[in-house]
């Protein structure tokens, strides 16, 4: 059993907090920006997701006897552990809305607490929100390239542990509609699907009786398995068999899965005997190591497949296993911050900041968004991070601001969404991104930008930093 | 929170075993084996991780009032509802123990149980040790190529989820020392460190303060960040006063961190500094994107590197993301069972099988395993699993049995072993296992063979099947 109380953290957010504690510095408020610098998967896009997941962590996020006990043997000092035995997140936090597509060098989420508040909760919104934006990006582009075809989701078994419990969540943000994984069923309320395996074939003498068996037990939710022995020769004449007894018994046939060998061919030919037979209705489904690229590369080729199963590539987002999502300070006692590097694409932006998202005039995306100083109500300019040749005149764009408040004195500020909802609206915002940039290779190149305020303050900043080296 | 509770399972293991159940035999008997198909990390072994979770989750595997709720909700039968209600694991598992190293095609674990339970619990199974297989084999890979160095698990943050807390127990059983997960040091006792970020930096006006407050807070576990604006002209001077001021103080400072730029030449240039400073005692750690690949570079170009923290690669085990490991069908209702499959090298095996490793006459590993029947006490001759001119004689190579009873009855029949023993024992066992199969590139081919009577058993099996569709 794994909660997510307290010690679910890197330590050094705890030795840090010892350090302010004591310098008496609990209090002194701070602003963070979780954002991510690459997008996955050579995409176009990224979809946010994970924060419903973050804020029912924080509202209920503490320490329990077992994590103060351990803490006890961890050479912390006694007066913070029960300054941390009191711990509540109580900070505001603002956020793009989840289901939402996103970009790098934008923040998509900022948190305004306590600095020790703003630090312990650092691993946990990291591993949720970078995970769940991995896995719910890599279902998108597969929902994109299935056009309509049904997705599931039947990745469990090849997840990285316990982290298949989100990707399942993840992937109906991304589109699919159902999964095998009847925990997550259970939890986030979606359809469950889940027929047979090889072995329950293999159980039986013969795959006609496996099947019979199978269709009087479940009559409203048969999907007979057809290639354990030979799928054109057995396995799809025994379900057609069992089709045409259903029809008998006033039944329908749901559907048969394919699950190796040429997936095209296999389709095609499987088609044509239902269809022979009278049995069109039944679906075909198609499993075995498949991704996006499989599944344009099946319906390029026209294979008549319904619904597409899809396990590892999916729930473990390969072939990049991580978004590089990071969270950086970027005010705090009054004053702005950043982190200088070697490369200025990677210093950070100074300030609370506010993101703009251009629009055209019918409300689709153009193609960019403009970071800029919290309050500012609408950037005249927008400058290319740290290429003085790029920017552009954007005061009459419309645009509409994508960081919203959520959480406030720790507490959730609207009511949760459920999955269907944050899904639907993910389309919506899918459907607003032009074509390009939905693209499957090399697709176009969504703008980052920031205000004219914003970059001053960061050079002022770096001017600040290199005189101490000079 | 999340628990192991019947429910977290596909849900057509629920689905079959309800067939299974109105045809009156929940109680057949069945054989299931775990194995794997491919090594991950084009690598000449796997370290075998996970049981002693498996087994913790077996012996207390039940159906919650929530689970039995939402089952209600999707189309099962009262009756088996109330047979899933008193479900219990009651089943017999043989398993080679954990830590030890394990090659494709050879069963690892095996399940003797009731066709239901033995179903059920399949997908927990592949989740677990596929997993935690697939990271104690990316540590040890790490563990190998930093030759005695620490390693120090950083992962929780890029972890696919609630998938961390899994990768740092399997960190720990390949040969990792500790981690910066909390909750992970907490529930399976190893060293959790942890110190600062670079926020905690910028969140001072100047490096040193920081460093000294730091220093006084955590005088026997200080090591301190010194690349947040320049490496060998801030951040080494200033961890050399704050080890001075430590120094008359009579404490020591304990190392530095590196986390940018180039690791050879600043791991250089700072044990240069902090000796000549007189701080030899000092370590020095590193971290950034780091891999076996890279910590191999770091030491030929003999860096001097003390530590090293990972992160990503580790824990989500780049660039594979998933062992391939499955779950067949081999005995039931009395009888052996196959899976054909259009590729011989798929067919498998069927019977209880046991499996042997050959022993050279000091005790080391000879490079090979033979698949048997269970019972076979001493197999003669190993054969390819389908090269015909590939065989060889064993009957007097020194032998000993991998798979041995764990559970019994659903109860663990030994006492619970720690990951440090586990770890231990890993290492031992890898120390036996000759070099060239340790190798970076093109490691050399450890051979899984059959004995003669698995393969005439299951070659008549496939004629069997094969007479079906002459």
């Amino acid at each position: 059993m794994i909660d997510f109380s307290g010690t679910y953290t890197d330590q050094y957010q705890l030795t840090m907090g010892q350090v302010y504690f004591k310098k008496g510095e609990a209090e002194e408020a701070a602003v963070f920006d979780y954002f991510f610098r690459k997008l996955p998967f050579k995409g176009g896009f990224a979809v946010f997701a994970g924060l419903e997941t973050l804020l029912d962590v924080l509202e209920d996020f503490r320490f329990s006897e077992e994590d103060l006990n351990f803490l006890k043997t961890q050479n912390f000092d006694a007066e913070y552990l029960q300054y941390l035995k009191e711990f509540r997140f109580r900070g505001k936090i603002y956020s793009v809305k989840e289901g939402d597509l996103v970009f790098p060098g934008a923040p998509v989420v900022r948190v305004e607490a306590n600095i020790i508040e703003a630090q312990i909760v650092e691993t946990i919104l990291l591993n949720l929100l970078n995970f769940q934006t991995l896995i719910a990006t890599k279902a998108t582009r597969m929902y994109i390239q299935a056009k309509g075809r049904k997705l599931i989701d039947f990745g469990l078994r090849r997840a990285q542990g316990l982290g298949g419990y989100h990707a399942s969540r993840a992937a109906m943000i991304g589109g699919f509609e159902g999964t095998s994984n009847t925990r997550a069923g259970r939890d986030f309320g979606f359809q469950v699907s889940g027929t047979m395996a090889h072995s329950f074939i293999q159980s039986y003498e013969d795959e006609l009786q496996a099947f019979r068996d199978f269709a009087e037990s479940h009559p409203k939710n048969t999907i007979l398995l057809v290639d354990t022995y030979n799928t054109l020769k057995s396995g799809i004449p025994n379900a057609i068999t069992v089709g045409k007894e259903m029809e008998s018994r006033g039944q329908k046939l749901k559907g048969i899965r394919l699950d190796s060998g040429d997936l095209a061919y296999l389709a095609r030919r499987s088609r044509k005997m239902l269809d022979d037979a009278g049995l069109d209705y039944v679906k075909i489904s198609a499993s075995n190591q498949l991704d996006e690229h499989l599944i344009k590369s099946l319906l390029d080729q026209e294979a008549p497949i319904d619904i597409f199963g899809i396990g590892t590539s999916l729930v473990t987002g390969k072939p990049d296993a991580a978004l590089d999502g990071v969270y950086k300070l970027s005010f705090f006692r009054d004053k702005p911050r950043i982190k200088l590097s070697e490369t200025i694409a990677k210093v950070t932006l100074p300030h609370k900041k506010q993101v703009y998202r251009l629009l055209d005039h019918e409300g689709n995306f153009l193609g960019a968004d403009v970071v800029c100083l919290h309050g500012e109500e609408n950037p005249e300019m927008m400058f290319h991070p740290y290429d003085p040749l790029k920017f552009r005149k954007v005061a009459d764009v419309p645009k509409e601001q994508l960081l919203q408040p959520v959480l406030e004195n720790g507490k959730r500020i609207n009511e949760k969404r459920s999955i269907q909802e944050i899904s639907a609206f993910s389309k919506e915002r899918l459907a607003k991104l032009p074509t390009e940039f939905k693209r499957f290779f090399n697709p176009h190149l969504y703008k980052v930008g920031i205000s004219r305020d914003l970059r001053d303050e960061r050079d002022r900043l770096i001017d600040e930093h290199k005189k101490e080296y000079l």
